[in-house]
This record gives C-alpha cells, structure tokens and sequence, in this order.
C-alpha cells in the first residue's frame, strides 16, 4: 500500500493492478458497474478487460468511453443494459452487434437483486475511499448500492483524482427486500436519511485498484436561441401555474431532464418569479444549469444521482465543495428516482424527448422508431410519476427538415396517459383534461409553422375515419418513410 | 327521516329526493361520481340529470348504465374521465360526441385535487351509512375520498341494498397534500392502517338521498378453453419462477387485472403449488375467481378497492361477509393502486391487452389504434411497477381472424421497459434481459401458428433494415389496414 494514499485507503486492502483484477473476470461474465451521467464510473479495469469475450455489461446510467468505445471496438461486449450515449456502442446496438436491454433507472438494482434476467457476476465500482467493508462513492452514486447485493464479487477502484470531500454530499440509504420493503422515512426533497458509506460483505472483495483518472463526462452546448425560447415559454407557463395551484403555495419542487437542453432550461430558471417559496431540485442528475440558481441562493437545495457537470462545472463545484456540501445530496437511484418521493413531494418534471405525436404521445428513445439513440434513463420515471409532467423539445430536428411534431410516433416511451404539457419555441400546449381530438388542435398549434398545414391535414383525414383517437394508418408514417430514405 | 332507516342515518341531514338533489347541478358543471368495476355508483341522483346540457362526469372506475347508457342517451354528458366500460357511451366517444380523457387510476384523485384540468363542483357519492361529517363508501371505495376533498358541494346516496357490513371491509386512509405527504405506514398488503368512514365537510353536503337499488355489476363468462390453456402456461411459469427467486421465498403477492379473462387466471390460482408461502392478492378489484381461493384457506387475504362480483358473487360474499371481514380489505384507490405499494410488496402483475407488438409493447385501450375500449384504467400502476409484470392474453381474436401478436401496436399504453413476461395459449416469452430481436424470435413463438409465418417474413424484413428495434415502416400496418376494411 502506498502510504501517501493513507487518506483513502483503511485496512488490510487486497490492492493490485488493473490487469490482475480484470484477470478475475472470466469471458461470458456479467459484470455490473456504477456509473451515472457519464461521472463516476471505473477507468482503468475496464480496459483491461480488453481481449476478454462475450461479456454482459451493465450500468444504471452513462459512462465513460472507457467501456462504451475501448470495449466496443475490441468487441469484448455482447449484452449492455440498461443505459448508453456513446457513438461506438450505439452504432453496435442498431447493428445488431450488441443486444441491448433497455429499463427505467428507478428499476435497475431491483432487476439486478431479483430475477430481472441477469445474475451479476463481478461488480466494479468507483470510489473515493474504501476500507475492508466499505467503500464511499464517487461522482455518482447511481445504482452502486444494489449491484453490490446483486454481485457476487466485488472490483474496487479508489479514484485519487475525485475529491474525498464528495462524501460529505452521499447520503446513502439501503432499502430491504421486498415483500417487507419499508416506508422510505424523509420528509422533504433534500433530507438526509442514510450514510455516507455503502457496506458489503469483506469476503467478495477481490480487489482494490487506485486511479487518478478524471471522467469524461458531458459537454453542454451553449443555450441556442430556440432553447432560450422553449426556456422562455416553459418559464411563463410555470410562474402562472405555480401562482394558481394550491399545492405550490409554499414550495416547488423541480426535475430536468439530462442533456443541454435540461441544462439549459435549468440555467434559465433564474428568470423565473417564484416568489418566497422554497425551490429545490428533486432529479437525478445536478447539471451546470444549477450552480448559478445555488449560488444566488434562488435554489434551496437539490438531490440527484450523479453529479453530471461539465468539466468547468466539475471544476466550479468542487473548488467549493464545501459549501456546496450544505444543499446538495447525492443518493442511490432508487431513492432519487424513486416513483413515490416524485409523487409525494408533487414534483413538476420537465423532460425531453425526439419527437412527440399530435395526441401527447412521446418517443424519446428511437430515430425513425428504429435505431437507439441512449435508452429511456430516468425519463419514464419522473414523466410517470410526476405532478405536473411537461416534455419540452424543439419543435424541428435537421436544420428544420424535420418536424419533432408527429402524426404518429413509431416508438412510444412516454404515452398520452403520463404527458400533461408539451413545450415547444413555439408555445405551450397544456393538454389535461382534454381528449385527444382536443390536444391534436393544441399540439398542432405548437409544431413548426412550415409543417402545421400538414398535420393539419393529417388531422382532418384522420378525424373522418372516426375514433377516440383517431389515425389514418395508410399514411400515419410517411414522413418517416420519407426521412429515412 | 323514514324511522326505519335509522340504522344508517345519523344526526340532522338534507334528506330529500333525487329530483331535488340533481336540482343542485347546472348545466356545465363537472360532476364527480363515486363507483369502481361498475360497483358502488349512484344509481338515482345521476338519472335524475337527464334534461341537464354539458356535464362533465368524472369517474375512476367504470360505472352503471344509469350513468353510462342514460345520460349518454340524453346527451347529458359533453365530457367524460377517466375510465368507462359501456357500449353506449364507448360509442359516443368513439364518434367524438363525447370528449374522453384517460388516466391512470392512482392518478386520479391528485388529478381531481391539484391541477389536472377539472374543478370538480358537485360530488355523488353512493354510501351505506352517512352521518352529518361522515360516511361509509359502499361496495367501491375508489378515489370517494379524493373526491370529496376536491369537490364544492357533495351529494350521498345511502343505499339500502348494499349491506352496511360492508363498513367492516373498508379500511380508508387518506394521505396529505404535496410536498408534504407522508410515507404510507402500511406493513403488508392486508393489513389495515385507517378507519372505515370518511369525512367531509359539513357545510358542503347538499343532499342526502336513500335509494334500494342494487349495483349492476359485471358478469364474467365461463372460462374458455383458451381462457383456461392461458391460465395453464400462466400457472407454470410462476410456480418455476416463485420457486427460484428469493424474494418469493416466505410470501407472495399477486395481482390480475378486470375481466373475464383476469378472473378465470385467478380461479386456476387454485391449481399453482405455492408449498408453504403466504398468498395474498394486492390489486384494484376483487372479482369472483378469488373466493374459492379464499374458501379453501389458499389466499390468506385480499386488497383492492372494490368489489367487483358478479350477481352470483355479490351473494356468495355477502352472505359470508363476517367471515371474509376478517381476510378482505378494501382501500382508497390511492392506495390499493399506490406505485410504491406495488413496488414494496414485490406484486406479480397479470394484465390483458387488446394486442401486443413483437417487442413488447401493448395496446390496451384501442382497437385499431383508433376505437376506445374502456380506458387504461389501473392496468398502468400495476404494469409498470410490478416487480414482475405479466401480460396474459389469447393470441388471436374475432375467432381466429385477427392476430393478437402484431409487428407494431398502433397504440401504447404499456411500454417495452415495463413489460417482463409476455403468455398466450401457446406459451410463455420471458423478455426479461433480452434485446428487442430476441423478444421478437420469442413473441412471434407465441403467436397464433397461423399467423407465425406472415410475422416471421415481417421480423426478417424489419431486421435488414437494421436498428435496435428493427421495423418496415411501410408494411408496419398493413394487417392494421386490412382488418379495419
């Protein structure tokens, strides 16, 4: 042991290389990893897994090229679930290369603890320190927790180049099992209920590797001006609504969906009026578009996941990581994503999606119906369960060639019975209470000026045919035919 | 007050006649109705509106013709939620006389109370007992409670033909408002956690009216050879499963969706070898199949929030309801459909379709992707949050003509990430792990033979177009098309 790293490291620790650690991963394994928002994940044992066969590999969230391009391009992986957003592992997927199983965040450690389909062989995990029973999280928490119960063995990788003081922001709280599963006992959005550490059993540790790698985590475009608009409408349909709903007379609490268009909604929050209630940010992963709301203290609190910042933003967070420390509580995904805390606390969660059809259903997962972009995440999650469940997108995708307004969307992620608000640049339909026939007329309204009189048409050929809900299936997919040629 | 009826009557109340009590309501308003599986509606303030314009009327659950055939023939109705199950209205709708909008059923209460698009004016409540801040819900509790806080002026029909024992089953807890609402403190699916009335504000009820009126409830058919080859590869399945996965080691809980075809999965319950676990049904309603279970000490208890009997069944009940007392529950739907409550318990889901796609995804609502059935009503809470989630259906319909196993469903409401375990007469696809090709190889083995070669030339078509979900846009629909001729 290097005794430099003492900080980090306590107890009798079984340390080793990469190399020999990979070496207790034999081909056909299924190895389980934390990772979540591209942060927090394992760098240097999964690339020694390099020459191995025919692994499952599995993941709550995104992770770094290390796994998703490093093993995809030495095709070391055959299965991956439940979460990916790299280029490499992506083309595998829709090449049929990869099977890929695609669930909701909230439901991942209990399909790996029970009877999901997959038995975890090895689990390797990050961490920022660890001792002969326990270890704390990095980056992200994720699902860290339950793929350590589900994994028979246990890979380690203390990471010196992650902040020890990220333990100040865990609070890990483990459920038990069903069918005598507790009430989750908190009370409010950013409470802590649990631990910094997450236990496991000492005889399956297997090894401990030490790091220095930093993440490879996202980068966020800067705001366009249709994001600013969407922003813009978003911000005034939820200042009238927090001003006429009883249940916001005190306190919000918000989620935003990952990426740069969640980022940059968050980022546009501080525009929003919300007088003296209490803001807090129930999500599962704290983007950049937060830190300026924290720091003018418009923000109250967050809970996430994953600390899913930028490189600036990593950098921005942790040199004040200890103020930080005060609002901000990173959990296992089971509790920040949990369906029941988003429906108690009546989050309002405002999610994206690829294109969304003229009745509130939502596709969010695959071009042309077909071909994966990430997998569902957490969306499915807090669109579900949410109070006030809104998807914002652009109503356009190709430089305006395309309309993400549809007849009919060939993938359905989200469905009409979870989606009350759709926001575009162009406005906002707010479709609850409102049969379909209505909500076609409100969502038309906000498609891209150049393709309503399409839709329109669509609509009206559709609606001679009769029906709740009503299509013309001979031509409900012709411009995705069309797009895809 | 009639003397005689003293028995359910208590204090000073508004007693008066259906006529005077629908003279309360005005044209326009948004009237909330109790009732759950065409059980515990009113049955003499609704038909009394005929002559009223542009109601609205809301209802968690399907209810009687006095509601669903009377004031659709009236033309009384202008718009309707969240769930329906007559032919009378079911065509109104699908002709967009009526305006339909469909939501889960745990959802439906906070819908009502915080922001779903309905300010509910007047609430009827049918009861077998009522005081002047009080009354005992009848044979559904559904979201009564839910409506009651919601609504401006409560209308209570005591029914003298409901049994006022039925107050032994009800167990009613009602959960605070968002952001600060309480973890439900429920230790298993049966146990009792609240009282049996329910309470309301004085100053808003308007009318107290008796009425002696039976329900008129469902009536299920003889199970079908079909019915009973389902229940068949059902039953294996989860008796290999039940015995491999731990968390079916001391206890398991089960669920079946509304119907003929649920009901006659739970009557050949009776045929699983469950060795020494605990058995309990947690589900939204309780329908016939389950009291020989219970009769034979095989289902130690049973939860839901209405009592969904046949004729014949109601009498079985009734005449025993000491004695079921003591093993039934009935709960606000809140609670009987709570996400986390189905979560926690780790619920076995079995729920119908009208068709499923060779991915996984299900169509439950609409024929044709058009016509309304019935609504999604609580299918959704137990589909998507069951630990193991279970579509059952036949695979083919109007007598063979028509296969239930189709490339794409031109409607979603039960989404490939929450669809585990697909079964028909010819067998069982465990999705569970796979990707969507090989969901696709093993749905289309449980397809009709008949139909097995046109949806093999499909998948093979579908695959050289490449794609996580591989897909021919432009044959997606052609059985769609032609069966809709």
């Amino acid at each position: 042991m290097n005794d430099s790293l003492n900080d980090r490291l306590e107890g009798t620790l079984p340390i080793t290389t990469a190399d020999e650690a990979a070496s207790v991963i034999d081909d056909g394994m299924t190895v389980a990893i934390s990772g979540f928002g591209s942060v927090g994940y394992p760098k240097v044992v999964p690339p020694a897994l390099d020459g191995h066969e025919s692994l499952t590999i599995l993941s709550a969230g995104s992770v770094g090229g290390e796994i998703d391009e490093t093993l995809v391009n030495s095709e070391t992986i055959n299965r991956r679930a439940h979460f990916q957003s790299r280029p490499a592992i992506r083309d595998a997927i829709n090449a049929g290369e990869i099977a890929f199983f695609d669930r909701h965040v909230s439901q991942f450690g209990d399909e790996l603890r029970f009877g999901g389909g997959f038995n975890v062989d090895v689990a390797i995990i990050e961490a920022v320190s660890a001792g002969e029973n326990w270890f704390i999280a990095s980056t992200s928490i994720g699902h860290a927790p339950s793929i350590v119960q589900a994994a028979d063995r246990l890979i380690l990788e203390v990471n010196h180049a992650q902040p020890i003081a990220l333990k100040t922001i865990h609070d890990v709280y483990e459920r038990a099992s069903p069918p005598h599963r507790e009430p989750i006992p908190i009370d409010g959005p950013t409470d802590r209920i649990g631990d910094a550490r997450i236990e496991f059993d000492p005889d399956a540790l297997e090894a401990v590797v030490e790091t220095d790698t930093a993440d490879d985590p996202y980068t966020f475009r800067t705001p366009t001006p249709i994001d600013q608009a969407i922003a813009a409408n978003l911000g005034s349909f939820l200042e009238s609504e927090i001003q006429s709903n009883s249940m916001f007379s005190s306190a919000v609490s918000l989620q935003f969906g990952v990426g740069s268009l969640g980022n940059a909604l968050m980022g546009a929050l501080t525009e929003i009026e919300f007088g003296d209630r209490t803001v807090v940010y129930f999500g599962e992963v704290f983007q950049d578009g937060l830190l300026d709301m924290l720091d003018s203290g418009q923000l109250a609190g967050a809970s996430a996941t994953s600390l899913a910042l930028s490189q600036t933003g990593q950098k921005r967070f942790f040199d004040a990581i200890d103020q930080y420390a005060t609002d901000v509580v990173l959990r296992p995904a089971d509790i920040s994503n949990n369906p029941i805390l988003i429906e108690r606390f009546g989050v309002v969660g405002v999610n994206s999606a690829i294109e969304v059809d003229c009745y509130g259903n939502a596709n969010a997962t695959h071009i042309g119906g077909t071909h994966m972009i990430n997998g569902i995440g957490g969306g499915g999650d807090f669109v579900r369960n949410s109070r006030l469940s809104i998807i914002a997108l652009p109503s356009t995708a190709a430089d305006g060639a395309v309309s993400r307004v549809v007849p009919m969307t060939p993938h359905v992620d989200h469905t009409e019975h979870d989606v009350s608000v759709v926001v575009t640049e162009h406005g906002v339909a707010d479709l609850r209470g409102c049969s379909p026939r209505e909500r076609a007329t409100k969502i038309i309204s906000i498609a891209d000026p150049s393709f309503q009189n399409d839709l329109e048409a669509y609509r009206h050929r559709a609606v001679n045919a009769n029906g709740q809900t009503p299509h013309d299936l001979e031509t409900v997919f012709d411009w995705h035919i069309d797009w895809g040629k």
